[in-house]
């Protein structure tokens, strides 16, 4: 089944379930709900691209690969953020981009892009159009128009080694798709965020995206070994070696450059074997602090299994009174899901499964587990059924050190609640490292008049105490045009520089994404 | 005990042994020897800084840490590639820097780069001064002078943080010395090349470094969290965390820059528990193709020991004749290593020693593992002594993914042959992982007259080969003066461009290493 987007929710609203009775209980309960359906009408901007540039693009590439349709405009309409949404289900379509291209091949986006710095024209590369953080909202001032580039019909896997266990793909592949295309390699990319079944491969490199598998799978920036880029001064090829000493890593220039240094029209990732079998399972904890102390032990000491995560008291508490088909009578403090994905992580079930008992955790057992992950990417349809009654939900993530931890989660939290009192602060540890973990917070409040005023409010405080705690403005959710104020202050002035200095050297006169990433 | 330097060898003469008997007998067999000692005599250039502009530094870093002294100019000259040795050993100094200076803090570094920019003078970082690449050549044309940037005396572990398992050093440690003060915190960083006995944390991150245990520890740049840099327009501070999607990685921008965008001025590293137990072990292969078809099997599959090496057959015969302390007679094939130096290796040992039995392995039993083990810093030493008898031995090496991996062996090694009539040619693989490997060759040929001349012309040939199969120029030796070519060629117009763009925003006046790594 391919699901389709929504330009006012989530995804695709045939896939969505309606709120659980629990949950809509009790969120009635701790914040109050009313019914508040999105808007019917939207007014779309008209076109500001003259007649005769696009005769131009459709020259370069085919009428039907350039649309100024209503429909398609809409659904290029910035990301998926809350106040995103929020500003589709009130009808507000002023970001729409003039035109929606679609080319085929690498020559055809790098003849967009040639053709976008001959009219000056701004030019927003679109994979799969779950961007959180503003990244597809380019500014457009000074610009001769905005197109969206989009990337759904790259669409191919174009090369399995099997002997290298790598793939290529084009950048337009979404999550499904690629592993669709892979089983019937008998192989598996498992970048499984929770954006995975609208995300795209090119939109995973771009924004340094990072999967619920992470433990055993790693980032995607670690999956990826090679790529191809069209900038507007011609082509990039990086990827001679799994690895080098060639220089500064020019792969981990591209990535997260999020369409701002170029277009990747190539991704080459390492591939494993599908697994057989996978287990999931749960456990409990006394506190959110043992759990990660417990993290921190598998980590440190060569026991990951494929997936962690341990939801906070507040997390843990929602999340078993919403799984009502299997109960969480009884349980309290930190919830942990332990996956084994891989036949390597397998192996070591029984090392990590008495570890786990030594730092003292509760074994919940497989059915919670299994109910996880048939769940793992549904979170997101939830947040429009809340929006539907009136709650506002969004998430925000950061990452630190081990050690600075729990005064991150007590800073971050801290603005949250005090701008956004009576809400919901739940939070999660769901990416781990030897050094250190990522903390990802999902808010329930309910909607004042002006919410999404509400929001940037609450998010400001807490990108500050990020910062400000000297921990990462994003962990995987990227930059866009969200995070650049705080992006700035993470990597300094001299940081600065070097992406201008990068930016000027590929783009010279800045069509690519303006506005975006780069203070 | 603390190693010293000396010009004209790869380390301390005291340190040194002289060839084994049976290798000495085995190299005159093949490729004869004879006498060729170094040159006692050597002119340094007159230093070419006015006292005008040494009394201005002496009045930043005070008298003692202003050296222009012939010895000091002399350890300071040149790296330790077989053509810097051969050049020394002629007594040709020509690259001597005017000074040498030893700045003991980040403020002082960041004092000199100002000094620098003021007067036009270029700088070359120093810090073990075991680059086989040519980076500490840089060009002085066009500059009022050369400084040596000597690290030496930032030799401080600045920080432990045993919760996150991170260590915060000064640039100037030298890799025993990291050690033994992480050893007292019963941590280590086991990042073994075999360089080790002198090179630094600072060059370690500057050139991207991999050492001996990589399977298990990874490459330094996979280590390194955190950096602090010196620049000449301020001061970068990178590392919030251990990874995040906040644009592009500037530490992998840092990390392989050679000393030319900055100056390292702090490394923070993972560390990990000092193991209790180690084990080496070795194992025979019919062939070095099946030997890495098992290395192969053994990443792609989770079943990773912590050192993990193989050796050709012209190199296993070499090997076996030369270690007649454990004795060869009856082994021939490929040769491998497999240590276990983490405790979670160790768990993992008899799934892996069964595995290479099912790949067709033979055990050659622990004493043969130790032996390497006990000897794993001592080649560079041997090749001292090669020289000595009028032996040219160098290496080079490249990495690539598996499926050309077979293909890149025969074009590098055809290159050297054709180059090099009569010469032995060895390789080994050193680093995995689980889309590829590194390859190493080792040349040892009779000198002929400009043994320089000879081993350019081959070497050019074996680069061209690597870049022209598609590989990387290099895997660890980093870029220097000596790879510049063909990294331009492996990274193309539009990675030179950003390559330069970031020149331009750091070292705008580029004082920073004139002439090595960007094209």
């Amino acid at each position: 089944m391919t699901l389709e987007m929504h330009p006012q929710r989530w995804g695709d609203p045939a896939h969505a379930a309606p709120l659980p009775a629990s949950t809509h209980a009790l969120v009635d309960a701790f914040l109050g709900t009313r019914d508040t359906p999105a808007s019917d009408g939207a007014t779309l901007p008209e076109p500001g691209l003259s007649a005769d540039l696009l005769d131009s693009l459709e020259s370069l590439l085919g009428a039907g690969a350039v649309l100024a349709d209503d429909e398609t405009r809409r659904l290029r309409t910035r990301g998926k953020s809350t106040p995103d949404l929020l500003l589709a289900r009130a009808g507000d379509l002023g970001d729409a981009p003039d035109v929606v291209v679609r080319p085929r091949t690498h020559e055809e986006v790098a003849a967009v892009l040639g053709w976008a710095v001959e009219h000056h024209v701004a030019v927003v590369p679109f994979g799969g159009g779950t961007c959180v953080t503003g990244g597809l909202a380019a500014v457009r001032d000074g610009f001769a128009g905005l197109v969206s580039l989009d990337l759904v019909r790259m669409d191919r896997l174009l090369d399995v080694d099997q002997v290298s266990m790598t793939a290529t793909f084009q950048p337009g592949v979404r999550g499904p798709a690629a592993e669709a295309m892979l089983a019937e390699h008998g192989l598996t990319l498992s970048h499984f965020p929770q954006s995975f079944e609208f995300a795209s491969i090119g939109g995973f490199a771009a924004t340094r995206s990072s999967g619920q598998s992470s433990a055993g799978f790693g980032r995607f920036d670690e999956m990826v070994v090679g790529l191809r880029v069209a900038t507007p001064v011609g082509e990039l090829v990086t990827g001679s070696s799994p690895a080098n000493a060639a220089g500064p890593d020019l792969r981990q220039v591209v990535l997260g450059s999020e369409g701002t240094l170029g277009v990747i029209t190539e991704v080459t990732v390492r591939v494993r074997e599908l697994a057989p079998e996978k287990a999931y399972e749960a456990w409990a904890f006394d506190s959110f602090a043992a759990g990660a102390d417990a993290m921190r032990h598998l980590v440190q000491h060569d026991l990951r299994p494929t997936v962690l995560r341990l939801s906070d008291e507040t997390e843990t508490m929602v999340n078993l009174a919403s799984q009502s088909e299997v109960g969480g009578e009884g349980i309290s403090g930190a919830l942990m899901i332990v996956g084994y994905e891989t036949p390597g992580a397998l192996r070591r079930r029984e090392t990590v499964t008495a570890a786990l008992g030594e730092l003292g955790a509760k074994p919940l057992g497989e059915e919670r587990g299994a109910a996880w992950a048939r769940g793992r990417f549904h979170a997101p349809y939830l947040r429009d059924s809340m929006l539907d009654v009136g709650v506002l939900v969004e998430t925000l993530e950061t990452a630190t050190f081990w050690s600075r931890r729990q005064a991150l989660y007590d800073a971050v939290r801290a603005a949250l609640e005090s701008h956004l009192p009576g809400a919901l602060v739940m939070c999660h540890i769901s990416h781990v490292y030897e050094t250190g973990c990522s903390l990802y917070f999902t808010v329930a409040a309910r909607q004042g008049d002006d919410p999404i005023a509400q929001w940037h409010a609450a998010k400001s405080a807490a990108s500050d105490a990020m910062v400000g705690s000297g921990a990462t403005i994003t962990h995987h959710h990227a930059v866009g045009t969200d995070h650049r104020p705080w992006l700035a202050r993470e990597i300094g002035e001299v940081g600065v520089a070097m992406l201008r200095g990068l930016k000027g050297a590929v783009d010279p006169t800045g069509i690519l994404n303006p506005g975006v990433l780069i203070p």
